[in-house]
């Protein structure tokens, strides 16, 4: 196995005997480096976003100082699910490289593929999400365009 | 305007007086009490995932101690993004009343439609995905699995 990948076995091993979580570890690799590593923390810290991947995302870019992951690979233990795959787009990360598939972690119960049909509107979308349309929206994005010297990201 | 929604406004507002990052504010509300209330900080924290309902979904889930936002109400200034959105379905948010739409938030130049499109697969992936398939992956979910005492989320 890939000693990035095997880093990101441990992990995940190390998370599930801690009870910290769901059986996930990620690792993201520069330039050779790992430069950060992490586990599913959901348990640990009552937080429902404390994805592994999401874990190393926010490490790797408070390490680098920088909110692009450009030149940067991910190794996780499983397909990310849709809310870390947005971000891992968010974060211009190269290249992912998963082991486990989504089925295979639908089979020990985590619903990734639920909140996949939702997005793909295969499926009743259980929350409710209603459009209350505000001038005071054009106000604020109006402040925001007009100040040049705001950073573009 | 609700107050709800305008305390969500003036979160995104004092954002982008901070140049803390785009304009975008979001409050979670229980029982008529607001517990969580942010603006993005992609720019302060140099966070890729610091988006203003991230930000109060984890706030929310500390302060209640649960990962679970059951009777939960989020109010944010735009409509979320795919990672957002699918945070609220991990985060078991009720309702989620937002002002901007997606369209409004890509006029200001966010590009939340080429994540969706991504999703969709209605547009070529820029980051590359590989699958590998490992025996370890099914050696670790039997590890878990056998685990009874586990809490299951």
């Amino acid at each position: 196995m890939d000693k990035f990948m095997q880093m990101a076995f441990l992990e995940a091993e190390k998370g599930i005997e801690a009870g910290a979580g769901g059986p996930f570890g990620a690792v993201i690799v520069k330039d050779g480096e790992v430069i950060a590593s992490g586990h599913n923390e959901v348990l640990k810290h009552n937080d429902p976003t404390a994805h592994a991947e999401m874990i190393v995302i926010r490490q790797a870019s408070s390490a680098l100082q920088e909110y692009h992951l450009k030149g940067c690979t991910l190794y996780v233990t499983a397909e990310p699910c849709p809310m870390c795959s947005a971000a891992i787009h968010w974060a211009h990360i190269d290249k992912v490289v998963y082991a486990a598939t989504k089925e295979e972690v639908a089979e020990i119960g985590f619903d990734d593929a639920l909140i996949s049909d939702i997005a793909l509107h295969k499926t009743d979308d259980p929350v409710l999400f209603v459009h209350r349309p505000l001038l005071e929206s054009k106000r604020l994005f109006k402040k925001y365009t007009d100040d040049t010297d705001r950073i573009i990201y």
